[in-house]
């Protein structure tokens, strides 16, 4: 089911992005787990909109409740289901595009996947609105996953043409602006200045790191670490390409240049370097987890587009009004961390059937 | 499963690089379809081993037997069955790495997760071998989506740093090198010859295309063409990177850049560009579906390697025998069509029910 | 996962008795669908506790807010949830069994498998009341079956030793009381008045008939209807049995007494008796789909009974007080058509992707 | 999909009665399992036909040949794949019901489900002769058991008008004729023998029981162990009826008759009396799991029959001829087992991931 990801532990995303709410069912959680639902809270506050410059003015509050699953704040076993109200919609935005499709959105692809009745208003179920409660699941499962020590970090490697500098080594999270360099960061937050002055947009990649995982996790063939991965992080909407370690790099390099020679260090198999991004034949190696998805601009610019009239079947002259993020990457930031986490605990979850 | 694919049409891979044979049974192939096994053959042949300078020199028959799902050559509806038999084994040649895994193999992580039970032989199960069986399926889903008017294509777009030019617009299956351009083909295996002569191996990146294809295939989130392709393409071995239409190139665009005009071309909703890669919100718009699949190299290298010996601890040298290709880049083009065809093929079966 | 069911449409029910909501999540759902939610509403009226004699004084209007995958009324294509606010809960009713597991109850079953931290409350997850949300979406299955001329009928066909008497041909639904013939109706009352006035229950047989399936619906070995329709019911709290057609008093018969023969009637091809319950290899051959469903009485009795303290390690004698019905079958009776329905048109949507 | 079943380890059945072979492919099994094959050998000889005076004359080894998932004897994680050759088919015996559906059998079901394409010879997919490789999992599964001291038990409780005396405490295995009571057993056999000669055939009840079952196993709602149970029973061929300790029985008493007292034994907590048959809200209490299964008589008899020619639409006389079991009941009793140990032993799977 398009909308569900998991097999060990299954989420299952509802809502539109004007309908009375969104949501998130999980089913699976282990009983008895405590959760700390303020810095859940905090987690979910680091993708809210309307926060800074870049992002849209549209203010929700992004409050979750909890319907179902916890008894107080611990799991109990039953699927919990948490929702988030729609209290800021203004679906009028978007009544002026029900035949014009606008380019780089869903809205001609979902006309006719779903013959018209599709719910257009503020992109629907595609909205990037959903990562919310994508983020309620990842922001547990951070939880989980931080138990057993193992940390996910994330940062923007590059806006348009600028890139960030040095390695991910520590948490963006407390930063106002998630890079590891200031510097990049600020001449990042220029490039996205300079777009939405324009009435344009612009992209860029993310990184995340997952450290502290165990060896074996993940399966051969396809439910690999990076099939998990790949099968969630391309369900957040403007990803549009994904690759682990050295990623397309290596596809120029060597096998002697490539392969990440194995060392003992205090005991323990490591490699010297980590050009497979932790991930060798979809099991993990006990080296950080590494991967880097790259997001296109966001597609509602402020400037004239060429589209046509579904309806007259003419071409026509489209401006996107509304509120809208002239660059979604610094929100999408804790958005690849939860789907990271969401991925990696249910490969724990997994694993653990296997070892007893 | 980790070793299964489809939600509506179904296909597990069985088999080891050594066991008695390797094989697919797939479910839920529609019943009264005619396949040509000629054609099938020709299409297995094109990834057989042994054919060539750069492909390792162990030879393979990989002619499939049907066991079952046919009546005769037409689809009866039950699960399809196909083995092919190991013929040519050499397990041999494996012993000596028992203890020491080799560097960018699955060696280590499988004894991790399968505490040394796993079939370490020629790779075991996670074998590049295993794409026989992937292609046995692949080629099936190939033809049935030729009748449908919708072809799969694809070229090598790089190796090393040669790269391929002009455009994928049609079939490279017939040329013994598969580029667009001859010239950055003999360029290719220039540098494939290089790094055999030196005992290394090379990667590339290879370009596939699906043409034909009706717009609305593929689902929102978790489900859209790109997971659907990714979680195939992600379990193909060596794959770590994968992107769609302009993919990472986008995250440096612009969105008036990036962003795909729409425009009417003798009555049909067309884009003036592809940068979208024929897919938006998960869901075909009707062009070419475009993706790039990253390669690493064969991390099967003549060169001596740092590895460890996990009895004893301590450091070692490691210079891997055998028969492997210095590339498998060109062998693994198939494999990328085999995969696309699947992951459409599926998603075609998936349309049909929400579109009556 | 536990709490889902269905392949092409899939609902997954969250909620416990006492949790804030209970609801039903509907992946799958094809879009421009539209439901009647008044005759939605009178569908879950039947089921809902409070409206006679024989059922629990427990009131709750059950009345469903939609948060997503409608527009106004149709279904849009995304993800459909629907919650019933848990309004009149009194948990301290419950609060004496913490350490003592009614005989009968999920009490001791769920303490072992979630280690103490289900949520006990008025049976949590395991409660009766969550067949609330199980209506929602087979009252809205049953609408989109009405409008392909199918018909889900059901009966309670015994009550302790009373039996109904006369064939299920017809809708019980407006009766008071759904029998076939009303005096056995009135004996049923009588038994359960008699087991309620000794603070006592009993169970019954709930039979269900699928009227104007099409023949072909449904698949060999796991999938059968037989299997489809198991899945759920035993899904249905209490139940304990399940047959169709003859069933077990097929075990007593001849093959030439069970087999239904062919016969050509006003050029279709029927059976002249329906012994096998419409199913062939877990396949419909066009004659009604028959089953029963066998329940147990109510674990909840007013006598005293034996049973442990679980901290004490000690026997105890347990008297159970609450609110509870003397017998769930009449209300079980829409529970088991809503299940049906969705069995049914789960696998009509299977049905679409093989026929084109 | 239809021919797999199994959430933590799956099998897949492929085959037809006279395709080259059938077979089955089980994923998920962990690595590492020691596997007695002689052992597995001497428990499909219990199903093996041609076996007595009461079964089909047909005979086949029904030995396996292991083409993956194995090092030696010992599984090694990848999908394990058993197949059997089909030596003795005789499909002319089936080619004069091209269109002259046998009643009681899926030969008409399957007509309109799969159009014609369907293998009809001996049965195809359908045929009982699938239940071997079924077995072959199951008898896996029921060593894998025996190893944490789970044992499963059956016995045929009834055949025509004739039940079985005593309690199911003991296995049946080494018995010629799986009753407990001998003198009821022999009654049976001339039951089938009176049928046999006749030209008729006979159904009966095959009584399962799963011993040492830790308490905690199964889920509530649909993956309950009834349900679980249910999914695979109900995917034997000619199943009909299922029901868990008091059964259909249970809906003629009352709560206090019905519900299992806890008391104390030796430290641990049980129930004094088994009406449950071992499962509370879908999950394990400890005690023995029970249940029953009710076999229709075989549909194939030698006498006259009324049938329909489809291609005529006229009706027929039918005389069906072949070798036929007059009663599969006995055969089905280790099919019964193995199904058991199967939904089991994934049950046990589950089981483990929550328990960390």
């Amino acid at each position: 089911m398009s909308s569900s990801y998991g097999e060990n532990m299954r989420l299952t995303v509802f809502g539109q992005s004007h309908s009375a709410a969104i949501g998130v069912t999980i089913e699976g959680l282990p009983a008895g787990l405590e959760l700390d639902l303020e810095a859940l809270q905090r987690f979910l506050d680091r993708r809210a909109p309307g926060r800074n410059a870049y992002s849209t003015a549209r203010k929700e509050a992004d409050a979750p409740e909890f319907l179902s699953g916890l008894k107080g704040n611990v799991t109990c076993g039953a699927p919990l289901t948490a929702i988030i109200r729609n209290t800021n919609a203004r679906s009028g935005d978007y009544d002026a595009f029900a035949d014009i499709p606008r380019p780089g959105h869903a809205d001609y692809t979902a006309r006719v996947k779903y013959g018209g009745a599709e719910d257009r208003s503020g992109g629907g179920h595609f909205s990037g609105r959903l990562t919310a409660p994508l983020c309620i699941a990842g922001g547990i499962c951070l939880q989980l996953l931080e138990r057993e020590n193992i940390r996910v970090l994330s940062r923007i490697l590059s806006i348009g043409d600028v890139t960030d500098r040095g390695e991910l080594l520590a948490s963006t999270a407390e930063k106002a602006f998630p890079t590891v360099d200031e510097a990049a960061g600020l001449a990042m937050q220029a490039c996205i200045a300079r777009a939405r002055a324009e009435g344009d947009s612009v992209g860029g990649v993310v990184e995340c790191a997952v450290l502290g995982l165990p060896a074996g996790l993940g399966d051969p063939m396809f439910d690999g670490m990076e099939n998990r991965i790949a099968r969630i992080v391309f369900g957040i909407p403007a990803v549009k390409g994904l690759e682990f370690g050295a990623g397309f790099a290596a596809a120029g390099l060597r096998g002697s240049e490539n392969n990440d020679p194995y060392v003992i260090e205090n005991g323990r198999v490591k490699t010297a370097s980590n050009r497979c991004g932790g991930i060798l034949g979809g099991i993990t190696n006990g080296m950080p987890l590494l991967f880097r998805a790259a997001f296109k601009p966001t597609p509602s610019i402020a400037l004239e587009q060429d589209s046509v009239d579904l309806a007259a079947m003419a071409p026509v002259k489209l401006r996107v009004g509304g509120r809208h993020d002239p660059c979604i990457v610094p929100r999408a930031v804790p958005v690849v961390e939860a789907a990271a986490a969401i991925a990696v605990y249910d490969a724990l979850l997994a694993r653990r059937k296997e070892t007893r």
